[in-house]
Parts: structure tokens; C-alpha cells; sequence
């Protein structure tokens, strides 16, 4: 194997391929990229057995052929590699080694045969569509917050994306919730996703993915199957297993029946929440709301610390109201709401709380209330 | 004690003494900032009993008086409050307890007694001098660096600041070392410091004193006994006990009799390094350099991962030489070097070798070889 290629594609290719490896490994090939030289592309691809990445990139192939080698240090050197570089890589599978040049810059990596690295096996996918990067990325950056990292509930540790029935039709919808605080995603059904079987897609696959859809312009492919599911742009292909079990009926969790409306600035709302929240112990945050007309009172009271109170004016008409929550909770499901106010509808001060953006009900959100 | 500060005014004080109290205490007070109202002035002091910092604040004060309250809490709550907010601080001593509000925000934080805070005894100065900020940032950026981390150690956990003969006269100098490399720094002598004792700066104070640097256009006021050093702008005050220790004598590490010269550019000499760095396992990384003549080859041999190597085109004119550095030490030396090239002198593969700025000797670094 032996080509030539310009520093910021090789770069790009594998520092997808670098994140995707785990940084301990006890099987020495999964800290290694596969390199595959044909034609006038060379494929990157790396695994740490549950997500599997291969990048694209165009190159001048001297010489076919296929290597393994470090991913981390390929991606380091390659990095501090001066911008412009023509880099040369040339691999002596005889000496099991792999050269890298560029300029008067000379490096020789060990290789691993590139018959022992694990290729993903192929699937079939029931599922086929696509949909536009800022449709994918609003699904999956508005609910991954909510995720859950307890391993024993290992079906929270992901995105349930599926297919649901919402006031407005059928909708792709993405859910995430770790028993605390729930969100609720919904976007328009794209075209062939209809039959899609809902997938648990895993925390790590949801940040490798989401490197995917940094440009709007984007159209990304996406497979799903019973147990896999994949996002691809024309250069990069991202296949990840799924979490192999159910995502409970979250539908019961929502409140129907909140009538309870507060609408407030979202901004000054997570501000206020964040001053207050100052004061209180690490552990508890808990912060009160109470509720009176068009007036809220956010406070905090931390015995050994001290005490703090900030009033906000909103709007609301209801009768007065005492209600508890964490304030990491409060602040992150604020820091959602990007353009309206937000809208809380409570119901008592033990029942669960809905939050969305103005009317939107297309991306809604669930916090359960603490003691205070 | 009531006054009230505009609320930028408050964050800069509170953040120097946030910075310099410890996070772990054992002895709560130690956590507090000591707050002194009287006159148009207000006194923000904070010591962990080493190193003790005074912020004057303009502030309008209605009732004089001091108390002293959590110097994270308060730096927390002034941080986030909005910009350009009057802050008001109101004390209530019977209750214990500092009010500080500002707009819709009202905190109460728990305090402690003025009369338990430990107050630095104030000392005799042997000697005061004024030097402009930039000449001493000069004098501790360029060190500190090579400041001993090891703690058996201690007389090298700091810069040693004194007044020492070279060539061109009598110089202030500061000098740091771990024993594997030295950094000596010179600028004039300012007046007044001529029969300045001799004081190891600790690393802290260092750090901390740091922050009174940024400006191009201040004066320091420097003050110096055998036990403490102090340095002073006109609105923060930073006292510090020395290291009661005794800097060894550095000048014989010193080599004189070097007469190899490299010439080399410091920053592509600096990310060869880095590049060749890349291969070698965490724990040696020992860089080879081979002098030949107006040519350097870095290399690093790494059984395990693989091998680097790097040509730079320098000036050299002596007969070839082969010698090992550490490859962090070289970056830290190389990164220094900011206006010419960096001048290396060496002798031998196993004697301490020197560098500096072109023949520039008011800043001068010695760095030990290590076997390759």
C-alpha cells in the first residue's frame, strides 16, 4: 500500500476514526485504524465493537493495499503536521511497519495484519430515509440531556428514537429520560421512515453522530434495522449497534391534565435559578418556586451557607403555588428553550411538571419536583 | 456595616481573594473573605497563612464596619450577577449573617467574626523598590517553569529572587530548577534594591502575584525582608512568607566552558520536537539530537510504537555530536524564545547544555542530557 494525500483530509478522517476508539483497550487491534488504499480513495475505519466508523477520503494511490495502525498516535502526528503537508504513507507489511512522510517530518509505526482487525458484519436494514442535519441534530441535541447514566437501567443509557402518532399525525420522534426529567423531540416523518422499528440509539453512538451533522446543507442517509442502526454522509459512514432492550411506555409519564400555566422569560428564568442555586449545598440544589400572581419567587435555603431569593415577573393567573426542584434540572431544560418563552404547566406541588417552548408541543419536557 | 459597589468593581476584588483562599480548610475561617467598610473604601483581605492579599475597592459606604463570609460563595453569586448591577452588602452581626442584594436578588449568607480572622502580622522591610509590571512578568514568566515540584525539596519549590554580579553589573535575577533544568533570568537593578536579601518566592505567590502583571503601565512596589516579600499596585496588596530554605548554589551548574554552537529557529525546532515526541511511550520521552554539519536530526526510537525522525536546517560548524533530551524539557526551554533564534551550547553527550536568545545572555537555560 503506498498514496499520498493533503493533511486536512487525513486529519479530518482520522480524528473520527481516533474518537471512536477506546482509550483502554485490552484487545491491542481496537486501538488500531484500518487503512484501505484502492482506486482514488483511501477508507479509515475504526471500532470499538459496538460503533463502527469509516471515512472517505480522496487520495493518489500508488500502490493498493490495507494496513492497521495506532489510531491515537496516526491522529497526533497527523495533527502536528504543518497545515498544507502532502503526507506519504507507505506501508512494509514485510518489516510490520508503516511509514508516514511529509517534508523533512519521517515516522515509522508499528502495524497489526490487517486481517485480525473486526469488521462490523453487514445487516439489513428494514428502514431506509433521510433527513437534513439540523433536523437530526434538533432531535438528539434537545433530548440527550436527559439521558440516563445508571448502567443496572441500561435502556435509559440512550435516544429511543421511533415513530409515534402525535395531535399533528405521525411524527420521528426521539425520547430520553432517566426516571428524573424526561424530553420529548418530534420532527416532521421523513419519507420511508414510517416502518421504522424503534431503536434505543447509545450515548456514545448520539456524540459520534453528532460530528455528522455540523453542516446544515447535509443530507444524511439513515438505516435502521432490530438491532442496528446507521448515519451516513456521502464521506463518512457511522454504524452503531442499539441497546438490546425496551424503553418503558414514557407516554404515561407526561401530564395530560397540568393546567397550572407559567410563562417566563427563559433566559432570565435560568439566570435567576443559577444565582439562587448558589448558596445551596452540592448535593440537594433544590430550589422553590412559589407562585403568585404574575410573580415568582425563586429561594434557596442552605442552613449551614445562608439563604437566597430572587423575584421574577411572569405570567400567571392561577392560585398560589409552593413547588421544589433540582436546580441542575431547571437550568438544563431552560437552556433548551431558544426561541419563545418558556411555558411550565404544573399541576400540585408532588405531580410531575411540563415544559415547552411557548405552544410548541413538538419538543416537550418533564422534570419531577423535590421536597423543599 | 452597609455599602454599596458597582458590581464589577466587587467581582475583581473578590475574585484575587477566591484565588487565594484554600478549597480544603480545616479551620473555617480560613475559607472567608474579611470585608472592611470605612470611609469611600472598602478592604477585601484573604490569607491561607502563607500568602495574604488585600483588594481596595471604591465603594459608597453608608455604615462602616467589617465582617468576613465564604470567599466562593460571594465571588460565585458576584459572578453571576448581571453586569453593570449595584451590589448592596448590608452586615447583621446579631443574626450572623451578610445580606447582599441587588435588584430582584437577595441573598443571606452566614458569616464569622471579624475578630477571629487571622491577619498577617505586618513586618519591617529591609528593602522597597518600583519596577514597571512588564520587567517583572519577564523575570518570573520565563522561570517559573522550571520550578521543583518535588517537596523534599522545597528550597526549589519557588524562584529565588536576588540581586547577583554579571557581566554587565549588578542585576536583579531570578533562577528556578528541578535539577534536570535551570532557568536565570536578569533585568536592571532597580533602585533601591541593591541590598534586597536574597528570597525564594514560593510557586503560589508566584501564580497569584501574576495576576498584578497584566497591566503594561503599573508600577510595582516591591518590598523585601529575610521572611517575606510583598508586591503592590495600587489597588491590591499581596504579602507572602518565603521559603525558609537555602537556594543551592546554581552558578556552578552553570556551564562555562561550552563551545559547541547550534543556531536554530526556535518555534520549527520547537514543533520538531513535539512531532518527534509523538512516538515515544509516555514515560522516557527522550528526543536524540544529531549535530552535523548545519544540520539537526531529531529522533526518537520507540520499540513498541515505532520511530520518528525529523532534518532541520540549522547553523552549526563543530564536528558531529549525538545527545539526548528530554523531549518536555526541550519544548518548555524552546517555548521561551520569543524574539531571535535559540543559541544552544553544547559540549559533550553527557554534560548540562546551554541555551539562550541569540547572544542575548539576560535570559540563559541550562537542561541536563539523558542517555539514548
Amino acid at each position: 500500500m503506498k498514496f499520498s494525500i493533503e493533511r486536512g483530509a487525513l486529519l479530518k478522517a482520522v480524528a473520527q476514526a481516533q474518537s471512536v476508539v477506546e482509550r483502554r483497550n485490552t484487545i491491542p487491534i481496537l486501538a488500531n485504524v484500518l487503512i484501505e488504499a484502492e482506486g482514488s480513495d483511501v477508507h479509515f475505519r475504526a471500532t470499538d465493537l459496538d460503533i463502527e466508523v469509516v471515512d472517505r477520503a480522496p487520495a493518489q494511490v500508488e500502490r493498493a493495499g490495507a494496513t492497521t495502525v495506532s489510531a491515537v498516535t496516526l491522529h497526533e502526528i497527523v495533527r502536528k503536521l504543518p497545515d498544507g503537508a502532502l503526507v506519504t504513507l507507505t506501508d512494509d507489511s514485510a518489516a510490520g511497519r508503516l511509514s508516514v512522510a511529509a517534508g523533512r517530518s519521517h515516522f515509522n509505526l508499528a502495524t497489526l495484519p490487517k486481517e485480525d482487525f473486526p469488521v462490523m458484519a453487514s445487516s439489513e436494514y428494514s428502514s431506509n430515509f433521510s433527513a437534513p442535519a439540523p433536523v437530526l441534530r434538533r432531535l438528539f441535541d434537545k433530548s440527550k440531556f436527559a439521558i440516563s447514566t445508571e448502567e443496572t437501567r441500561y435502556y435509559l443509557n440512550g435516544v429511543y428514537m421511533h415513530v409515534a402518532e402525535s395531535e399533528g399525525g405521525r411524527v420521528l420522534r426521539c425520547v430520553a429520560t432517566d426516571g428524573h426529567r424526561l424530553a420529548r423531540i418530534d420532527a416532521d416523518l421523513p419519507d420511508g421512515a414510517s416502518d421504522m422499528p424503534g431503536v434505543i440509539v447509545p450515548r456514545k453512538t448520539v456524540g459520534e453522530m453528532r460530528k455528522l451533522l455540523d453542516d446544515d446543507d447535509t443530507q444524511i442517509a439513515v438505516s435502521v434495522s432490530e438491532t442496528k442502526v446507521r448515519f451516513a454522509t456521502p464521506d463518512i459512514t457511522l454504524t452503531s449497534k442499539v441497546i438490546d432492550g425496551t424503553f418503558p411506555d414514557y407516554t404515561r409519564v407526561i401530564p395530560q391534565g397540568n393546567t397550572r400555566r407559567l410563562e417566563v422569560d427563559a433566559s432570565e428564568f435560568a439566570h435567576a435559578v443559577d444565582r439562587v442555586a448558589t448558596v445551596s449545598s452540592e448535593r440537594s440544589r433544590a430550589v422553590k418556586l412559589t407562585l403568585e400572581e404574575d410573580k415568582l419567587t425563586l429561594s434557596v435555603n442552605a442552613p449551614d451557607s445562608g439563604a437566597a431569593e430572587e423575584e421574577l415577573a411572569v405570567a400567571y393567573g392561577d392560585e398560589r403555588l409552593e413547588i421544589g426542584f433540582n436546580a441542575k434540572y431547571l437550568l438544563e431544560i431552560a437552556s433548551q428553550v431558544d426561541r419563545e418563552n418558556a411555558v411550565f404547566m404544573f399541576n400540585s406541588s408532588g405531580d410531575p411538571t411540563l415544559m415547552r417552548e411557548g405552544n410548541d408541543t413538538s419538543a416537550v419536557y418533564v422534570v419531577m419536583p423535590m421536597r423543599v
